[in-house]
């Protein structure tokens, strides 16, 4: 790193946003959590349903899913709302099939019965890392879901552990002007080479990992330096989430 | 009224949500405003476009048009997703055109050039009185987006008057267990007899009137009992509207 | 009304076009409407059905829903077809919502039994007023079809009343060149500065109130002008609807 | 053909239904007809545009097309709307493909100029052989709009020939019990062995043939006979629309 | 036939292209065949299910189903591709559907119990008579799907013959060029004045015919000139059909 | 590896399935490769277009860009056409996006100048691994594509260089019982602990890394076995590339 290299933003290269997890952001959800990763905030909601999709009927197990949207000016200018165009698009779909799936990670469904939690993962203002702090987030409205069928008794612990096991946190990484860098912002996400997310378990195992070379391909040593960022990153970020949680970090 | 009479909030007939008028709530669009009517709160935000529709082309004249969504866990219960389902329902349509038609009635559209403003009006939580809101906010999003226009010179006032013309607002008003009542709650709206939204400007005058008799049909005597209670809130309303845009009120 | 004033078509500000009301105009529906508000034409067809939506299923009582549409060359100019854009327009869903919660409004469905009734509205000539007069003659296809269900004993009346309690119609009114108006057709319609969509029951009772300040907004007093001169109207339409139905006028 | 052999409706194997074509039947379009084959009701509309689809813009040629369409209670039973269900059907598109198809066989298109005429064909009330009759009709409208576009001197008769250039008919044939008919009707068409449509002109050319086993397949003989009872049909219905246009028939 | 006459391809008039019929083309479908009438290919697979559409559940008969698809470039320019625009075109489904009438006329739908036998027909590389093509490849996979029915015992002989009686086979005939010719190829498809598609049985009975005048409407001598040329070249279609299945010939 | 170790194909663990790379597979297009990654079978084909996206109009550059689709029946079970079903699924258009993206890595989209080359990748018979089938066949369509451009004189090379600079490969790998393993066949990819897609150049650098943990988390040094194995096997396919290419390998 040249003593010149400095971010949009002044942070470190391996400086992650201010982050804030607020619980109870709105009335009505099981779990309601405000994300912000910076300037980006997001809301992620966790509901519960008793009803499982066609595929699982009748096999005593749960489900988990996730829905991602972005208000039409999240954004620097205003994007169509899918709702209007008549289809979700590409990214979205994407999008919220990577945060279904990293949640589903942490989960017992069969500890969860015939039920569903989707987790709605709405983009309030967008500058960078939306899906990195969606998953973040969603996976505190998922605890708070999953302990409210606790309270009601609607499920038991098995073996005395809830059907959360462990937390996911993602954050993304990426190669900016020839640096590594943690937590891209939106400045930096336009501009960089090499753009990856990262989605990780509190024990430091790989859940998801979606790296795309923007300029040119990059090395394996790049890799490396890009997964070591993000491994601390996400500790972090684990951290933050046990504080909003009240558990011990 | 009979002593008996009690709205489930405790309010009086004639009384008001505690309203709620925060001005750059985000940072991207030209006017960004969150209202909140009680429980319900509402996005607003205003976007400029350099362009206009079609049948508008070449006219000189600009466009003020509305969309209108509901996050999916907005409500008690969970809805699905718009964008999911591929269409916006007929109440959706509905409302954002409702939207759309008031807030013109406020604007000077050969003032605004060729351009369009967007009113983005996004339900964070619903509580009742949506639409209502989210006109009340939305027109102050659009008094910003417009003196953002002016304060960068690419309009000008004509004859000492911007382009916004007086003030708009609404609120809904019924017949609740008999009784006419101001600013329905969701709990009062599930179960009144006539639901009626009206749409005023500061000059005392009907810009829009859609009531709707669930129960009974409703009497002349009644029809003008409600127009009284909205007259007098939506004084209220821009009042709330002036303080926020520190005008004097 | 200054001397001068004069409507296009030359009817006094109080008058209906010529209402004409043609029972059995197509063979296989349970009920089937011709009306006719002067050069507006509009088919009502009723369709009785053994079924219910889901969210009424098992709860013993029925539905009575309403579609509208509009041939593409019923207007001056060709519009698209619905069908072959894929989907229908804000202001079909917006029409066919009214015209669905107007008729429900004199119902008992309870006493329909688990039964759906569709009322289709066609617009074959449109000529302002397309939805005030396919409210109206959608009633009287509504009672043929109840009458059908009853000549056939699959419902019977409860304490002796059927189960269509009174009857519903609706009729346009507004501001036309400063004075109020009854039955706008096409070129008051789009010329107009308040246009009033009112729906009331044969008591004098309002189902459904809609006004639009299309130019500057209106003042309560014009409110009551509005509704008086549909009220009146509205009488009239009755009338015309038990002549239809050969029941004492 | 049996003594014992005889038609639901009494006719002879060779005997149309009622034909009735009635011009100006709606006030806007440029042609109007209301086409009857019997209980089979059918609106044509011919509408003129000044524009033709994009595969021929620049080359001084016009475009014929066709969209049909059936009133939800047209049939027995209610079937749903299309532009509700968000798309036309398989049996939509096909039928004004053909119709599009038929109509384009007796149009000079050079002679057109870059106009397109749209034939929307909606069937008010259906009782077997709507495409036919739509064919039947939608030639007579498009005659009135070609005549009112030669009216106001938009086009002119290249070398005293109008753009239209003959006549073209359609009419359904098919072996009912064991013989074959011309003109089926609904009860027919429901029970037939083969069912064919037939387009021709005033020629006696084809100009479109369908033919379909619907139960043993057809042999040549029958094929004969089959198009030989068409021709008979068509020249009669060539007739009808003669009449219609009071030309010498 | 003038003695100037030639087709592009040098083919006599009554010459069918080369044909190949490819069994098991692909591992996982009950039938797959690639059929190729010269440069026209078409993979046609059968797939077996044990459920039936909702109109004929619990009758104890089976349904044969068609689907047709064209790979964006199987054509000289690229086609959007259906799945992206959104719908089928009008033209996909018709041929979808003449497809699957065509093989539903060969099979004996009690003898296969609640199943749905679908007929997947997508072109690799189109050169004209791809319908054509579909159908008599298709009826080879649903031999060899209903082989692999009788062979599992899934389904049994009745008075000893199988569920597929007779053999159905298609071919394109039409006037290229005042000349009555066999098996139309791109070339001549798009300069030909009549089109006619022709699906027959083994026995030399019509199931499917479709004539359309592209130029000159056609006369009763060319249309039986064209029967003529389609019986013997499906005659010549059955016989390949017989060798791939290995019947004798 | 535990000396019991064996995969279901008998394949060692760093062993790709036998490749096959087809040129001139179909007749129209500019580029057309059929792909074998063992059953994996997968048509690509590369269509030129003189049109670029409207993002791009004006800017002298070209697009790459790439559609994916999978017969219904390449699968094991039939699944459903999504032409048919009205849209692409979240799988397709993530599969599509990383084609495009892959490709676009490897291509000087100034030197193609304002065109567009389409990428159609469609999966005819599916084993796993077919989108990085589909990459690696897609390469070798897209350089045959821009040689049919080069041929022609429509694009000249820059500085001695085509537009297509290096190559793109791609594999899966996976961690299969335990064990890391190249090229997963349907059987492995269905019973995994992690799989990974893994897009590499020639010159050994990642364009795109897609990693999922389906059962346990993987760890870091799982991550480097991955990318060993994937690294190894790109060089292999890159050589099958060029021998298809018939360049030096």
């Amino acid at each position: 790193m040249s003593a010149a290299f400095s971010r949009p933003s002044g942070r470190a290269a391996d400086q992650l946003r201010d982050v804030r997890i607020e619980r109870g952001y709105t009335a009505h959800a099981e779990g309601s959590v405000l994300v912000c990763f910076g300037q980006t905030r997001v809301l992620c909601t966790a509901s519960v349903e008793n009803r499982v999709p066609a595929f699982l009927r009748g096999k005593g197990e749960g489900w988990i899913t996730a829905e991602y949207g972005m208000l039409p000016r999240a954004t620097h200018t205003r994007s169509d709302r899918e709702a209007s165009r008549g289809k979700q698009g590409g990214r979205t779909l994407e999008i919220q099939r990577l945060i279904g799936r990293s949640l589903r990670a942490c989960v017992d469904r069969k500890a969860l019965g015939e039920r569903t939690i989707t987790l709605d993962c709405d983009v309030l203002q967008a500058d960078g890392g939306t899906r990195t702090a969606a998953i973040t987030g969603a996976y505190v409205a998922l605890v708070d879901a999953v302990q409210w069928l606790l309270d009601r008794g609607e499920i038991k612990p098995r073996a005395g552990r809830t059907p959360v096991i462990g937390a996911v946190a993602a954050v993304s990484v990426g190669i900016y002007k020839g640096v590594p860098v943690l937590d891209l912002d939106y400045a930096e996400d336009s501009d960089c080479d090499t753009d990856m997310n990262v989605v990780m378990n509190d024990g430091g195992g790989f859940i998801e990992l979606q790296g795309t070379a923007e300029g040119h391909a990059f090395r394996r040593d790049e890799l490396e330096a890009l997964t070591s960022l993000a491994e601390a990153g996400i500790a972090q970020l684990v951290a933050h989430q046990r504080a909003a949680l009240r558990l011990p970090v």
